[in-house]
């Protein structure tokens, strides 16, 4: 049987982790200002509607609409000026049958007005009477106690990732701190006896370590908080020993096995033994990637990932992040972002396998005219062209080259060169 | 003539401010791990080879080709097994001919070694003897020096904005602290008589401040430092003081206008009268939008947003985030990133304008039958649905609904229902 019908492919390897964990993120109270990207715990209902009082849309003069529902710019209609309404206060004036009122934009509208007149079809006559030109109906150019929201409604779901959009209806309702989910901590275990901190000026055979750093900005990026372990030796007793302290102190814990056969290895064997109930998935059906390792250990997600760079911060996308999003709570069902653009080279593909290739956006304006198919680039990056960056998964810069990830999917044999694919952009 | 054909379309008002621009960031020095999303400021040229030693791609056993090439299934070679690489150590001993070295992924290759044959294509025979049963060419499964980067290769360009990966990079060749572009600092200034903070009850007739934190978070993101000036009142003496002082301590200034017309014209005399050369552009032809101004006074960019939540945030999107990139040097030609969405409704809009309209995208798992066309979701956002959310531009809750924007160029008079659209994620 090929090796690659005996393993998950990564989605259903995913969800085999996410069915074990019962993610009930913490609360955390912050000011609303410094909230942004933070997951909104409860729903938000609004305390009071917005705005709490009718307001002009427009510059121009507040009305009683059926004053003026005989004007026209043939035989204008004529109302008396009552006043101006002030900005920021409450108008002194009732507004009564054949009056106006000055009003500017975002102003309250008079008591007894029921809409505005722009000021392009008013023009004054006489010191204190307006001409009107226009007729207007019940509500033109007003902004209804309500129209953004209604008292109670909620306006914004928990689970919510929150944008400058959030922050400013928040700010509007009054909510200057707001309940968020506490940042998952994330456990960064490096492994292999070959690795040595960035700071160290490597001896023959040693490296620096690289997926501490990636993977601690990938985590950052999704919300979690990482916390280093450092770099610990290829020995069953010391990687026992990082991996239960980071399983008590994290929500979320990520290996990065020494990249032998047997450090891998050994990383199986600890996460079997770490807790309940141990490893789920040992291998998933993906290039690069095939070693990853998911886990529970007592509740707590652990994430075994191959040493090497490139297959570490590929499957952090597919694997770390989704499962930092489940342990936020968050449920904003937005796409990863990407651009559809057109493939160089040929690209062969094992059937059965799930391939994720780093990939070069070239621009528009930095086609050249050796591209054969002549296309013209069009908005939203159709036209771009994704180039391949081939190279072996060790290679930290083949991915610092790269924008973006192309899949193909497992029941592809490759793609052809022309091809319209979607750019996941990094 | 219509009103359309005097206002400079978005992108054309964008590059008269950019050209009056001399961005020259000035450098600060960060910790690497830190650097997440900041903008490197000078190119990054590699100080040794990555790797910096031959490495085994496989776990097996390193050889000298030559002595391989007669080895098949069935009829192998037999090598003597010369000891074990060490992982993080140069290996003792000098292979030749004849001769063969166990090692690990990552391991460092012996002196005399040049390629490395799996362990599936060998079996040891005797203590000492290691059976071959495919031949290897020269390099075969090795990393060798300098494959992932040159000593002197330029590895990431000035501008860059810092990722994961490349956080890594540079990591791997031991820049533990890096220099980047300072933050800009934006000066916020929010005016209106009506606007109070948020941390206030309004009375009736008033409004809290959206604006100000809706752009602070826009700033944010995009990578500036946002600095408030407080909700300034509608008065020329207040604002020309405001405006004054932030320009001579930020390298931005976004001034979010009083809603009314009076007051958009307040904004504009005092930005003609604050430095050299004054406003640039007074008006674009875009929806939100139409009253922004463009300014640059005495070297500082200036920016005057509609007071209208909606339209302030959408323009920053449109003028803000890429001035900020300017100042910060970014070079990275990456697209605003977006989806491919069918509209759902026929969505009018007046030739020679550029609207931008929020939408939800509705998922495809939440799609319903009654969408006619019949599609089936694919991969990367095609067919996802996109549905405009209609308001007057005072209504933040808006864009809070919205997932993104959806832009009708100049020369179309619409959109019609069912059409392929790009929606540029906010």
């Amino acid at each position: 049987m090929p090796e690659f019908l005996t393993l998950l492919p990564p989605a259903d390897a995913l969800k085999k982790l996410l069915d074990h964990l019962h993610a009930d993120p913490d609360p955390e109270q912050v000011d609303t200002e410094r909230a942004l990207g933070r997951i909104l715990i409860s729903p938000v209902t609004a305390p009071h509607p917005l705005p709490e009082f009718p307001r002009a849309a427009v510059d121009g003069y507040a009305v009683r609409a059926a004053d003026t529902f005989a004007a026209s710019e043939s035989l204008p209609i004529y109302l008396e000026l009552a006043g101006e309404a002030p900005m920021g206060a409450a108008p002194q004036v009732n507004l009564t049958a054949g009056k106006c009122v000055l009003i500017h934009t975002g102003g309250m509208l008079p008591e007894g007005a029921d809409a505005v007149v722009m000021l392009e079809y008013t023009q004054p006559v006489r010191s204190q009477e307006i001409e009107i030109s226009r007729a207007v109906a019940v509500g033109e150019n007003v902004i209804e106690i309500g129209e953004d929201v209604e008292e109670g409604q909620e306006v914004i779901p928990a689970g919510t990732r929150l944008r400058p959009a959030e922050i400013g209806g928040l700010m509007a309702l009054g909510f200057t701190t707001i309940a968020v989910a506490r940042k998952p901590k994330v456990g960064l275990i490096s492994s292999g006896d070959e690795v040595i901190p960035p700071v160290e000026k490597p001896a023959p055979g040693q490296v620096r370590d690289i997926n501490a750093y990636t993977l601690s900005a990938a985590v950052e990026s999704a919300g979690g908080q990482p916390i280093f372990y450092g770099i610990i030796p290829d020995t069953y007793d010391d990687l026992a020993a990082a991996a239960g302290r980071a399983k008590t102190e994290c929500d979320l814990v990520v290996i990065t096995a020494g990249s032998s056969a047997s450090a891998r290895d050994l990383t199986s064997q600890i996460l079997d033994e770490l807790g309940r109930p141990g490893v789920l998935v040992h291998g998933v059906n993906t290039r690069p990637g095939k070693p990853t390792i998911l886990a529970v250990c007592d509740g707590v997600p652990v994430i075994g990932l191959p040493g090497n760079p490139v297959s570490a911060l590929v499957n952090a996308h597919l694997f770390v992040n989704p499962v930092i999003k489940a342990l936020l709570g968050e449920r904003t069902a937005r796409p990863w972002p990407s651009v559809r653009a057109f493939l160089t080279v040929n690209l062969p593909s094992q059937a059965g396998r799930e391939d994720w290739v780093p990939v070069r956006l070239i621009y528009p304006s930095l086609l050249s005219r050796s591209w054969e198919r002549g296309e013209e680039p069009g908005e939203g990056g159709e036209g771009y062209l994704a180039e391949p960056i081939f190279g072996k998964s060790n290679l930290i810069f083949t991915l610092a080259r790269a924008d973006g990830l192309l899949k193909i999917p497992p029941d592809a044999t490759g793609l052809p060169a022309g091809e319209l694919v979607e750019v996941y952009l990094m």
